[in-house]
């Protein structure tokens, strides 16, 4: 997989991706970072790549010129079949489209920093723009790296136990099940006797049901989707 | 503002925060990150940290005596008051949360690997569970310097015009309008009129057609939650 990042911070990346399982899966070229400076595609001698805002405001906006400059040297073909913006205006990015990204070869991410970027470069290539998360960031760059690190733990190779990610949070809209180890008697807690019955119907039955609690009390929209998922199988099957 | 960030990896801090405007908040002393190596108060010759999956499954789960320890270490106080630890199983990270975080002198985060954290360590620390999107990671740390940085933004003398945090995404519950630079025509694509035509009203009322515009298509949930505010405060007046 190969990732290609326009950014103003190239010397961000990969920076944190090159620590723990996804750092050994750069170290095994499964997967390949080119950080590609925005800056690069400045054509004045300040090598200016924002400009104020028009209809008036405070801050800076990235240029649409500068940064399809950068694109058009990156890309073939205008419109890339995978080419992100990460942006909080973006479609909120989800688990189901992380494992979509994790079959593509190549993923373009764009990084905007300041106001965000002229909008008609965004218009212009088709760019997905993605949000991963209702919150505001100083720049794209952290934003990118967390999609890459979820897409790259997709990966086959990149996690010794691929069976860990059946079970995990936002398959089935439910949030995964509180986790326990040794010791079995911690300053008096203990670990919830279902999980040391050696009974596996039972634990499943339990992890089930902390499941369902956890998601309906932290999360009633994924709730829902779940419930109604739930009649819909119940329906069916009578 | 204090940080303390517990991790396996602490060498990953402050890694990407050093750039930019974060790092330079950094140099000027608004804040200081404290990464605290959660593997320094394993207490076997091995360092162990982790232990396998009660109720069985794949994977491995970190040890609540373990993370118990580094966290007695570093707080005077059980159940500090901000305390936060990164998990998909957590309540979603908002723009108000992040701005309530704003105000904190210390803030402390606890980042999982592996297939996460004892329950019995959260539950008798009360540790808030935060969620920063609907995917899965292969650990906390860049989730949590995501909330780093959307926190420190925030903070005075950080950001060099703060009026830009007047409008952005998620005031008001709307997306935030799309911007426009220099050239005001580019390769035939304008700037909108409205944005040029200097009537201020006009701008206005653009950018809040194009606000609402954009947060219906992309955000029902968000236009849902502004849809009934808005009628909330009409029925007030009326």
């Amino acid at each position: 997989m190969h990732f290609k990042v326009f950014t103003l911070f190239p010397e961000l990346f990969p920076g944190p991706l090159k620590a723990s399982i996804i750092g050994k899966a750069l170290d095994n070229e499964l997967w390949q970072c080119e950080a590609i400076n925005i800056r690069d595609y400045a054509t004045d001698k300040h090598r200016t790549v924002d400009d104020i805002v028009y209809g008036g405001g405070p801050g800076m906006v990235m240029r649409a010129d500068v940064v399809d400059a950068a694109l058009r040297a990156h890309f073939q073909v205008k419109k890339p079949r995978t080419l992100l913006y990460l942006t909080p205006r973006g479609t909120p990015l989800k688990q189901s489209r992380v494992k979509e990204l994790a079959h593509c070869s190549t993923i373009g991410l764009l990084c905007g920093r300041f106001e965000g970027i002229d909008q008609r470069v965004i218009d212009d290539w088709c760019i997905e723009e993605v949000s991963i998360g209702d919150f505001v960031l100083s720049g794209g760059e952290l934003a990118a790296m967390m999609l890459m690190d979820s897409v790259l733990r997709l990966l086959p190779g990149v996690i010794g136990s691929p069976e860990s990610l059946d079970e995990e949070s936002f398959n089935e809209d439910l949030l995964e099940y509180p986790q326990y180890t040794r010791p079995a008697d911690w300053n008096g807690m203990k670990v919830p006797e279902e999980l040391i019955s050696g009974n596996h119907a039972l634990i499943r039955k339990w992890r089930r049901q902390q499941a369902e609690k956890i998601t309906s009390l932290r999360r009633p929209d994924l709730w829902k989707q779940y419930c109604e998922k739930s009649k819909g199988l119940g329906k069916g099957e009578s």
